[in-house]
C-alpha cells in the first residue's frame, strides 16, 4: 500500500523553515529583553518509552529547556544555536558534511567544543528540536551502503537536477549517499524490497538475477545500515508501497539489524523518519537453520548474553522475535548467510527465498 | 604514460588455461603411474624479500613442492586441486564467490577443511601456483569501495556484455565489485586519479566538483582498499597512463594505506597485479599539517610504535616516507582529513589540492 510521503523538497522546506523558526524565536526573545529559551522533549532514559501502537521507541511527555538565564545552560544553548546556523547554511548551499566536519568547522568560528562528543550532542539536540534526522539538514554518516534494482530516480542535488538514472545501471550497485537519499522516486517495476546484510550476498542476488525473478530492489546494508540507508528503506516502503524484507545472519546481531530497521533504536527515539514498522524479518531464523540443515557454529558467551538481553527488550515481545530468540537459546547455534553455499551458490535464490517469501506473503 | 596491459578477457583466458594446466599436470602424472606433485615458490617469511627495482615485496628463489608421495602433503595437495577445480567452474560460469563461500562449498563435496583458515591457505597456494590474485578466478572480498569520474567502461559480466556506463552517472559513486573490476576501460577525459581514504571526503570531492576541476577519477578506498580496488587502481594507472595520487589521514595508518597501494604487502609478495609503483602519496603529510596549521590530536603509544616499525620497513627507506615518518616522531601529532573543515568545507579542494598537485607534478 502506497502512502503519501513528503518529497525531499517538502522535507527540506520544512527543515529550513524550522531552523529559521528556531533563529527567529531566539531573536524575538532577545529583542524583547528576555533571556532566550528553547524547549524540547527530554531524551533522558526515563523519558524513552516503547510505544506498541507505532511499534517504536518514542520520547515521553517530559520537556526540558535550555535557557540563557541559567548559567549552566549558556554553553549548550549557544552550541545548539550555532549548530542550527551552520547546518542552515549547509542546507541552503546544498553541501553535505559529517559529525566530524561540524566539530572542526566550529574552530573557524571560535565556538568551543571540548571534544566531538559535545558537538555530536548539540546536533542530537537540534534533531530533537527540529524533529528531523540530521541527514535532512545535510549532516551525513561516513559509512555508505548500496542498492540495485529496477527503480528510476530523479536527482535533486546541485549539478544533477532533473537527471534520471535506473538503479540497475551498474551491476555492482550504486552507493547510498546524499544524492540517492534526496532523489525523487519516479518509476519502478519492482514488487518487493530485500535488504541483505552482506556484500557478497548482494552480489549473489544480482548475479543469480534474484532482482529480476522476484522483481526486487536489493539493498546492501553493510552490517547495521547507516541512517541514510534506513531512511531510504522507509521511503521505498512508504512511497512505493512495497513489502520489505530483511535478510541477515542467524545470530542475535543479524536479528538486531532487522530490529533496528523495523523498530528503530532507543538512541533515535526522538525521530520518526528512520523506521519501517511494516518491514519483515525474512531470516535467517534459527528455525530455518534447523529446517535447511545448514552448517552452524556454537554461539559465544557474548552471543548468548545478547540473546537474553533481547528477550527482555520491549521490541521483541511478539513472534517471530520471541519464538526465534528462544530457538537460539535452545540450539545455541548461529549460522552465516554464506552457509547456504554448502548446497551450491544458487540454492539461496532458487530454493530458500521462494519458499520463505511464499510463507511471509 | 600508457602501458599495454592484458584486458580482462586475456587475463581470464590465461587464468583458465593455467587452471587447466594444473589439472592436466596432475592427470598426466597419475596416468604415468607417478605420485602427482605440484611445485611453487615458498611463501615462508625467509623467502619474502623486498626488491627495490620493482619496488615491492617478491618471493625469492626457494621452491617447495606438494607431493602425493608424502603422506603429510596429501591433504594440502588434495585441497589445492579441489580449490582449483571449484574456481575453474566459477570462472567458467562467470559466478563470483568469497573465501567464506569456498569454505562452505567444500562441505557439499565432502572435502574436509578443519576451519576457514585452512581453506584460505589453499586459495593462497593456488594464487601462488597461478600467479594471479584470487579475484581473477572469481573469489572476491566481502568489502566494497567506490569510484566516480569521467570514465566510460564496458561490462563483460553475464547479462551486461557490451553495455557501457560513464562513472559520473551516480553522484554518490558506483561500487567497485566484480562487474567494475572486469570491465573494459573505454574512454576518459580524466588526467589524474585521486584515491581518498574516507567516504565523506569522496562526497566532498564530488560536491565541490574536484573531479571536474582537476579532471580526476576519484576512488573511495574505505580505509585499506579491498584487493579488487587495488587491482582497479593499478589498471587505471597502467592502462590509462594516468598519474595516481593517494590522499589519507596524517597518521601511520593513513601512510600505510598509501604504502599498500604503491608497494603492496609482504602477504601478497607472490602477486604482481595488486601494486601501483608509480602512484604517489599526496598527503596528508605531517609536514602539511604544520604548514597549513591544521588542528591535531596527540599520537597514541600504538601510533608511535607503528611509526618506529615503519621506519625499519624496507619500503620506507626513501623520501617522502622516511622524512615524513621522522616528522611524525618530531611533532608526535596526527591529523584527520576532516580537519581541513576548520577553514570551511571548500578549502581542501580550493587551496590544498591545487598547491599539492602543483608540487607533485
Amino acid at each position: 500500500m502506497k502512502r503519501n510521503m513528503k518529497t525531499f523538497r517538502d522535507r527540506k522546506k520544512e527543515v529550513l523553515s524550522k531552523l529559521q523558526g528556531l533563529g527567529s524565536d531566539i531573536y524575538n526573545q532577545l529583542s524583547q529583553g528576555k533571556f532566550p529559551t528553547v524547549n524540547m522533549p527530554s531524551r533522558s532514559t526515563t523519558n524513552i518509552v516503547y510505544d506498541p501502537d507505532v511499534r517504536q521507541y518514542i520520547l515521553g511527555e517530559r520537556v526540558i529547556n535550555r535557557s540563557a538565564g541559567n548559567i549552566r545552560h549558556l554553553r549548550p544553548l549557544t552550541q545548539l544555536v550555532w549548530v542550527g546556523n551552520i547546518v542552515h547554511k549547509l542546507a541552503e548551499e546544498g553541501k553535505t558534511s559529517t559529525l566530524r566536519d561540524v566539530y572542526y568547522m566550529a574552530q573557524a568560528y571560535d565556538v568551543e567544543f571540548k571534544n566531538q562528543q559535545e558537538s555530536d550532542t548539540a546536533i542530537t539536540e537540534l534533531e530533537t528540536v527540529i524533529t528531523y534526522p540530521r541527514e535532512n539538514f545535510n549532516v551525513y554518516p561516513e559509512e555508505r551502503s548500496a542498492i540495485f534494482g529496477d527503480l528510476t530516480i530523479e536527482y535533486t542535488v546541485p549539478g544533477y537536477e532533473g537527471k534520471r538514472t535506473n538503479l540497475t545501471s551498474h551491476p555492482d550497485g550504486l552507493m547510498i549517499g546524499p544524492a540517492l537519499e534526496t532523489a525523487d522516486l519516479i518509476e519502478t517495476n519492482a514488487e518487493i524490497i530485500i535488504c541483505v546484510e552482506k556484500g557478497a550476498m548482494f552480489t549473489r542476488f544480482v548475479e543469480e538475477k534474484a532482482w529480476d525473478r522476484f522483481k526486487a530492489i536489493i539493498i546492501h546494508t553493510a552490517g547495521q545500515p547507516p541512517r541514510a540507508t534506513r531512511s531510504l528503506i522507509r521511503r521505498l516502503n512508504y512511497e512505493l508501497g512495497l513489502p520489505t524484507y530483511i535478510f541477515c545472519d542467524s545470530d542475535p546481531w543479524g536479528l538486531g539489524i532487522a530490529l533496528t530497521v523495523i523498530c528503530g533504536s532507543a538512541n533515535a527515539a526522538h525521530l520518526r523518519e528512520l523506521v519501517t514498522p511494516d518491514a519483515k524479518w525474512l531470516g535467517l531464523w534459527p528455525s530455518d537453520v534447523v529446517k535447511y540443515k545448514l552448517p552452524t557454529q556454537r554461539m559465544s558467551e557474548v552471543d548468548l548474553k545478547r540473546t537474553h538481553d533481547l528477550l527482555k527488550d520491549p521490541r521483541c515481545q511478539d513472534d517471530p522475535w520471541r519464538r526465534e530468540l528462544k530457538k537460539f537459546l535452545e540450539t545455541k547455534n548461529k549460522c552465516e548467510l554464506e552457509a547456504f553455499s554448502r548446497y551450491g551458490l544458487a540454492f539461496v535464490v532458487d530454493k530458500y527465498l521462494p519458499e520463505k517469501l511464499q510463507i511471509e506473503k
